[in-house]
Formats: structure tokens, C-alpha cells, sequence
């Protein structure tokens, strides 16, 4: 693709509906999108064209502007069974952090409207990979194709956009000069004074394993457009996605006339695995985390950078009472079925009273509301063909190890089993386990079991399930809770005990919304107050501290 | 003073005009303050009722409404010599935090508006006791009266108001709700989203020896306006100014319907001190911290809450050349003098060419630049009587034999002297001690010599003097820097510096302004990107974490 250069200038103005859309929808939260999920808004040829661009990468060398030490590593193993032997070049730590540093003066140097045409131009770029992306993620983490698109492609972007509209407001908000008058005899006492942003630093950007893209690009657009460089060390699973993202970011921003080293790929080795050691360079001021709670936990307390993390957490369902019981079990089946519970907002913990619930129907027993729910699963689900496209596959041997150990264990009400993929014979599809399990029983429940594996719990009543769903958000952290309930006064406890848990509530999802989704612009997802992570996509305070402002004081004439 | 109660929306009402006056002016960052520095603006007798109600303070048990083990402590000694012993309650740590926790309930479950309409209202009743604050705020911290006043009064409650406009800035920015309306077929899916503000939790605000209210009440209210409840442990050396401010606040608190021990006081005993226990209390969410460096950088590392700091550095004067080379002079010595270099602000290394500099006089040597320095401080300080208006008084043994251990040093030019305060005889009034060293010998200027103390340091040549101020600021931290240049090319490199060492920078000055001082509204007091400190007063970032949102989704007919 050969593009003309383009000033950081023309090209804000080229986006600045984008970002105007954006910058609007912030502040509303209501619905927005910059980058269509539909795939017919690409064009005919562009799934096809995305599929031949993501098989060329296949068994090569993946090729970065960044200093390497010539040796390559190829750690990804399709959870499909696909063979993807793509080798990233291994890189020279003390090299690399000298080339982004040197980046960063010109960058730095730029106007914010300058970084930010730069990274919305990216980001339109990034739109026309978004089939490209969708295999590369389908065959890291195991999502399915419709999802690896969406969640992907679009959302991801949109994500990032609603991260550059935030860090752009932030910029706007500081002016860059002001004359300061203060009323004094003789005369009055005045300053110019001058205000610069700076950047904090390098931002080490921690990519996962599920939601490369999605999790990793808010992290990474905050800081671009606040004027510091990027370091991505991807998760070893899950290279290529952000792979294509920096060979995106690095072509538009030579395109600009930037030093593309400004963000750089630093890739785990077996025998290196470099988070740690990155984490505690000096040079990096920033750190977005995505990952598991004991690392996240450990960035917290030993970074020296400022640190933004999503971890793990125990999801909740409070069911109280509902008046659409079927829309209730159909629409949490396919909360539990999606991904193969391997979202960080998939319901884990179901509470249901003992004595069972109200529906519209009638009284259902707890025996009635656990039979309901897996034959919804089986009812979403389906034939295999259909099964898989909600399934996906299983990323890890480690998910697939902990759903065999939960098969085995009492109270399984449903077992997981394997099914075959049509198209990919090595596959890795597992359906969900469900276990019915008491609500004393905390040793099962009270910690996340990754992967698709659901508890149902019998608890005395509504008011145990709220307290327990409450001190799981709030001791173990949580992403995603659901009540139903059809009482007012339940609904209203629920609210404030999720604000006591400090997370987000779905309440009466019967229809086609899940809780699993997150949509950007609108949902901020992780509240940041509890154990799941100390930040949020995405607010003031995912962005405002990724800059300083530096003051010049002079007596004005 | 009888105070009608009044609804936190009146109060909102009430004071709706100076919170519009402060959001406009952190938009423009020119000149506003909304409580007089002027003494006469006050009425005649203020200044007479504040002596008043200073002196009745004194030698009696201090009253909040606050869990107590019924033990008092008295450790605050003046530095002016006068007898205070104000009996503070000793704490019951458990209690407190009970307290704090329960208070804190109502307080978070009320409108941003009500909120913020009480922190006004306590405000205006502050701003009311700004001559008994001065009289306290003197008689702890050493300064002289007038600056009492103004910085421990107006300019203090001008920085709270500036947190109170940058955080209901950041809440009002956040809608209560929306409905999200996302294009589908057959129809669109609709979803109403309630956004809650929601705070961290309890802030431990941990107050210094020298300007106790003016750096504590930006954090304090800041928290407060979002809903958090707050803990103040004051330096055991300035009880009374944070004493004070707490008991208007419990009494605003209180009249407007609210628990008063949403703040409350925590006094170190000399056998207990109680800072490290009380940050990692897990009630603590956030910390505000001015003093030290050890132990900022301690909290940093080790709290779990979230930390702003302010520490110490080591701040820079580089003279390349000048214009007005006695405005110059004059314009350092008055920043060296005032309160005997117990400002975080002052400069502490002036560094020279050995070659001298140019000066619109013709050029002048070296050691007549460090001559009319000297000289232009004895000219500042003329008599005891005018002298101990700038000097103040020294607040610490420490500081004394700091001083003391100085003068004894080589190089010195002007050795520090005591001096007798005509109203206190037992005030430890010091003039400042100003000694030449060489570049190389960093052991001797490279870390905080606090107190009044200063270094002109011979350096090869003004890129070297810009070359190691700068280090000194990314290294050890710096709150201030000036550069004195007639060039352009210096003028341009000396920012370019700042900007590398992340300090902010004044140039030129030969009037009135010190380099020392900080308007509230205007100038960002701490850059928070050197080792000085993590935090500015005030921007977005100081503010925007102090809170969460927490979202309810329920779908919308």
C-alpha cells in the first residue's frame, strides 16, 4: 500500500468528525460507533482479501522497524489446530528502549492535534486489517471467527478511539499560553505564562491472551496521543494481532514523518520471559496490564511506574425472581456459552435461593431453575456446526486441565465434553460444566475458575446471595454482575451492594443484550474500586495522569 | 455563631458564583481568587477577633467530635517562643475508622452538587477564621504574620476551591444516565445505563511542618467533594492550623445535616506515630502526603491506597546573563530570605559561569555576581524589625543545626547570624547562609539543604549550569527553577531542559513575582513527573481517580 505523506495536521483534520463523534458520545455515553461491525459495510472482497493477508503471514518472519539480535521465536499455537509458525524477531532490550526513546523527542515535540491525527489515522488503517485481525485473533485466542472480527476489529478500534476522544479532551482542557494579571498599584503584576504537555515516558504495554486487541489498544492510544512511546510485550499466545497493530502504527507514523520506533514489539522467549524486566526499567513511566491477578497484583506493588490493570475476578448472578423466566435462562446460557466462558466478564457464580424462585409462570424449585438453564445451554448450542460458533476454542491447556478436574467433581450437573469442529479437526471445543454446589461451600466457588465452568449456588435466600455476591466483588474483585429480580426493593438493595462491591449490574437481561458485552463509549468496563483492576475503559482517570504539564513563567510586558 | 441549617442544594446555590468564577478560571489558568489577601477586605475588627480567638484556644483541650481515648497530647512547640499547649484528643484508631466509615455512608449517597455546595459553605466560614489561622498557622509553622495570613488563609482556601472546581468539573462531567439505543433489527436494543458516583474510600491526608493548610486542603477537599470521608494526621509540629479547619468543617458538616466525623484528626503521641499505621489501614483508599522525601517515597512504594504526593528537591537558579542585574539580585535575595528557605519553592543552587555573566552594565565577574547578591540581602533585610517579616522564624532544631553546620563549612560568604525579634524574645530568627562551591563538588549541593541555605555554584559555562540543573531535578526532584538569559538560544534550551528534568520554569524575574510563589487557579504547583513529587495542584489527574462510577444496565421498554 503505498500512501502520500500526510502532515499530523491534515490528517486531524481528516478525522476530526471521528473524533467530534467521539468527543460527543463520551459525554452522553449513549450509543456510539466510528467502525462498523457489520461485515457488509467492508465491501465484497474484503473478507477474502483479509484472509489472504492473514496467510501470508503464516511460516515467516514478521518484520518490525525495531532493533532485534537476529534471532526469531515463534511461541503461537492455534487453538484450532492451524499451524501459524509465525516468528517474531527477538529483541535487544537496551536497544530497543534507546530507539524509543529517541522516538519520543520528535513525537513529544508535536501538537496534541498532530498525535492525535497520527493515531486516528491509524486507526482508520487499523479498520481495513479488521479481517486480517479477525483471523489473527481467532487463531491466538481461540474466539471464534464472528467474535475475533467484531470484538477484534471494530470494537477494538472503537475502544481506542474512545481513548484518543478522552486523551485529546484532557490536552484541549490545559491552554497552551495565558497572560496572568493580578491587580497590583502601581500597576498590575503580569506573567505570560506557557503551558507544555509532556509525556510521563514509556508506556510497557502487557498484552493477554483472550482480547488482545481490545484490552491492549486503549492503553496504547492514551499514551500515543498523549506523546509517549509504546513498548508491547505481547502474551506468548497472542502475538500476532498486536504484531499487525504495530506494523499498522508503524506505517502510519513513518507515513507522517515519525520514527516508527515509537512503538516497538518485545516478545517473550522460553527461556526470557521479559515482563518483569521491562516492568523495572527506568525509562518506562507506564504500565497497561491486562492478565492475571498475582502478576497484576505484583505490577502493583513493585512498579515504580503508574500502573493500569485488569485482572481476573468472580462474576456474579443474583436470581431473585423474574417475569420471563425463559428469556432469563436462554439469555444467561448464552452468557455461559460464549467463548467458552473465557471472557473476563462471564458469569461464574449463579445464586439461587433454596427455596427457588417467582416467575411469571409460577413458582420454579432451585431443582427447575438448574434443569431450565442447561437445557437452555443445549438449546443454544445445538448441532456442532452451530455449537462452535459460539464456543470458539479453548486457548490454553491450563483451561482445558481445570474443566477436566471440575467434570470430576461433585455436584456436576452438566459435564463438559468435546466437540468436533467441522472445519478444524484439531480444534480445541469444549462445552460448558455446570455444578451445583452449596452456598457454604466457598472453597469451590470463592475464586475465579477460568474457563467454561459455572456454579450454581443454593443459597437461603436473596438477601445471602447479594451479601455473597458483594464480598466476592469486593475481596476477590469482579467485572460483571447480574441481578433478576422482579421487587423493587431487591433491585435497590442489589444496587447498592454492587456499589459497596464497586461493580457494574446487569439488571433483567432477558433479550439479546448479555453481560458479557462491553460497549464502548458507553460502559465502563472494570470499575477500578475492586480487586479485578485499578482502572477503567475508559474514563478522566485511565488518561489524565499519562502527561504532565510543564509551566514557563515570564514578566510580560 | 449560630448557623441556620441549610440543604447542601442551598449551599450549592449559595455559592454557585464563586465555584463558576473558579471552574472558568481553571479553563484559562489567569488570574482569580475568591478570598481576599487583602487584610483590609476583612473589617476592622477582624484582626483583633482572630488574635482573640487564637488566644482562647491556647492552653485548652482542643474539642472535635471524634472517638477519643480520653488521653490529650500537647506537642506543638512556636517558633516564636510563645507558650501554647493545646491539648489535642488522642485517638482510638479502630473507632475512628468506624466513625469515618459510617459517616461516610450518607455523605457518598449525596449529590455531587450537595456535596460540593457543603465544601463551599466551609470555604466561606474558613476564609472567616483567616486571622485565627494566621495566628496558628505563625506560632507552628515560624512564618512571619503576613504570609500566615495570606498563604495559610486566602491562598489556601483559593487551592481548595480550585480542587473543589477541577472535581465537580470531572463528576459533572459524568451524565446520571442515557439511554443507549443501538441500531438492530426488527428493532433497535434499547438499555437505560445509571452512572453512580462512587467514592474510593477513606483519604488519609498527612499534613507538614511549613504550610499545613495549603497543602493539605487541595487533597482534603478533593476527597471530600467526592464523596470520601477523610482522616487528617497533622505534622505534630502545625496541630492547630489543620485543628481549626477541621472543627469549621465538623461544624458546616453538622449544619448541613451530616455526620462531622466525616473528618476527622489523628495527633502522633511521642510514643506512638501513627502515619505508617494508619496508611495501611484497608479503609484507606487514598493518601495525600506533603513532607519528606524518605517517607513519601515509602507510601509510595508501599501503601495500597492511591498516593499523591508532594516531597522535597533540590530547586535551580541558572544566570547566563542579564538586563536588570540589580532587579536581578534584589529578585533572589527576596526569594531567599523569605520564611528563611522553608518553602518548598525556594531556590537552593544558583549556578554561575566562572567567567561571570553579561549584565546591561558591562559584565560582571563571578564573584561580583555573588558580591551584589549578598549585598542585595542585606539591602532586603535592612532592620530586625523589617528583617523578621521576611525571615520568620526557624521552625525545627533540625533546621537549626543545619544552619549551624553550614556556616562551619568552606566557601561560605555570608554566614547565617541570629537575630532578636523586637515582639518575641524567644523567637529562632536566622538569616540565611550563602556559601561558593565548585560544580564538582556535588556531595555538598546535590541533595536538600533545607532551611536558609543556599550554594552559588561555579560552573564551565551556562550549558553545564543548565546541564546539571536539570540533573538535579530528574535525579533528587525540583518544585521550582529560574533561568536569568538575555538569549533566545539559551532561553529556548533552558525549556527544553525543564521539560527533561520536568520542572516547571520561570524567567527573567527582576520584579515583584518570586520564583517562591504558587497562585492557586494559575500556576501548577508541582509537576508531579520528577522525584519532588507524583501529583500537581491541581489538574485533572489530582482529582479524577478520587472516585469510581458504577453502572446499572436494565433494558428500557
Amino acid at each position: 500500500m503505498t500512501t502520500t505523506l500526510a502532515s499530523g495536521a491534515d490528517l486531524f483534520a481528516k478525522h476530526r468528525a471521528t473524533l467530534d463523534g467521539a468527543r460527543d458520545a463520551i459525554r452522553t455515553r449513549g450509543y456510539y460507533s466510528a467502525y462498523p461491525e457489520s461485515a457488509k459495510a467492508y465491501g465484497e472482497s474484503a473478507m477474502a482479501d483479509g484472509k489472504a493477508a492473514f496467510d501470508a503471514r503464516l511460516g515467516k518472519t514478521f518484520a518490525l522497524t525495531q532493533p532485534t539480535t537476529g534471532a526469531t521465536v515463534a511461541p503461537e499455537r492455534s487453538p484450532y489446530g492451524i499451524a501459524l509458525d509465525v516468528q517474531y524477531p527477538v529483541v535487544d532490550v537496551d536497544a530497543l528502549f534507546a530507539a524509543a526513546t529517541q522516538a519520543m523527542k520528535a513525537w513529544a515535540a508535536a501538537s496534541a492535534e498532530t498525535r492525535t491525527g497520527v493515531a486516528l489515522e491509524a486507526l482508520a488503517r487499523l479498520n481495513a486489517h479488521s479481517f486480517e485481525l479477525a483471523h489473527a485473533v481467532m487463531h491466538t485466542t481461540g474466539q471464534a471467527y464472528l467474535m475475533a472480527f467484531q470484538a477484534g476489529g471494530p470494537h477494538a478500534q472503537d475502544r481506542a478511539l474512545e481513548a484518543v476522544a478522552y486523551a485529546y479532551d484532557e490536552m484541549s482542557r490545559i491552554p497552551a499560553s495565558v497572560v496572568w494579571e493580578k491587580p497590583a498599584k502601581p500597576e498590575p503584576l503580569r506573567i505570560e505564562k506557557r503551558f507544555r504537555i509532556v509525556p510521563r515516558g514509556i508506556d510497557l504495554t502487557i498484552g493477554c491472551s483472550t482480547f488482545p486487541t481490545w484490552n491492549a489498544y486503549p492503553g496504547i492510544f492514551a499514551s500515543l496521543v498523549t506523546g509517549n512511546a509504546v513498548v508491547v510485550k505481547p502474551h506468548p499466545q497472542a502475538i500476532l494481532p498486536l504484531a499487525i497493530t504495530l506494523d499498522v502504527l508503524q506505517g502510519t507514523l513513518r507515513d507522517a514523518g515519525f520514527d516508527p520506533q515509537l512503538v516497538t514489539l518485545a516478545v517473550d522467549t522460553p527461556d526470557h520471559l521479559l515482563a518483569k524486566e521491562l516492568a523495572q526499567r527506568p525509562e518506562v513511566k507506564l504500565i497497561d496490564y491486562t492478565g492475571s491477578s498475582a502478576f497484576g497484583t505484583w505490577l502493583e506493588k513493585n512498579a515504580d511506574a503508574l500502573v493500569y490493570t485488569e485482572k481476573a475476578g468472580v462474576n456474579s448472578v443474583v436470581i431473585d425472581s423474574t417475569a420471563d423466566f425463559a428469556g432469563m435462562t436462554k439469555n444467561l446460557a448464552m452468557s455461559l456459552v460464549l467463548y467458552s466462558g473465557q471472557m473476563c466478564t462471564t458469569p461464574q457464580n449463579l445464586f439461587v435461593p433454596a427455596v427457588g424462585i417467582a416467575a411469571e409462570s409460577g413458582r420454579k424449585s432451585f431443582d427447575e431453575v438448574v434443569a431450565a438453564l442447561t437445557q437452555a445451554i443445549d438449546a443454544v448450542l445445538g448441532a456442532p456446526e452451530r455449537a462452535v460458533e459460539f464456543l470458539g476454542a479453548i486457548a490454553s491447556d491450563a483451561t482445558l486441565q481445570r474443566v477436566d478436574a471440575e467434570n470430576a467433581k461433585p455436584g456436576v450437573v452438566k459435564r463438559s465434553v468435546a466437540l468436533e469442529h467441522p472445519k478444524f479437526p484439531g480444534a480445541r471445543v469444549r462445552t460448558p460444566v455446570i455444578a451445583v454446589v452449596d452456598a457454604a461451600d466457598r472453597e469451590r466457588f470463592s475464586h475465579e475458575a477460568f474457563g467454561p465452568i459455572a456454579y450454581v449456588i443454593r443459597t437461603a435466600n436473596t438477601d445471602e446471595s447479594l451479601r455473597l455476591a458483594t464480598e466476592q466483588a469486593r475481596d476477590k474483585g469482579a467485572i460483571t454482575a447480574i441481578v433478576h429480580s422482579t421487587d423493587p426493593t431487591v433491585l435497590e438493595k442489589a444496587q447498592r451492594w454492587a456499589r459497596e462491591g464497586k461493580v457494574n449490574i446487569a439488571v433483567n437481561l432477558t433479550g439479546s443484550l448479555l453481560v458479557n458485552q462491553s460497549a464502548a463509549f458507553s460502559d465502563y468496563h472494570v470499575t477500578g474500586g475492586n480487586p479485578a483492576g485499578n482502572a477503567s475503559l475508559t474514563d478522566a482517570a485511565f488518561v489524565a495522569n499519562r502527561f504532565r504539564i510543564i509551566e514557563t513563567r515570564t514578566p510580560a510586558a
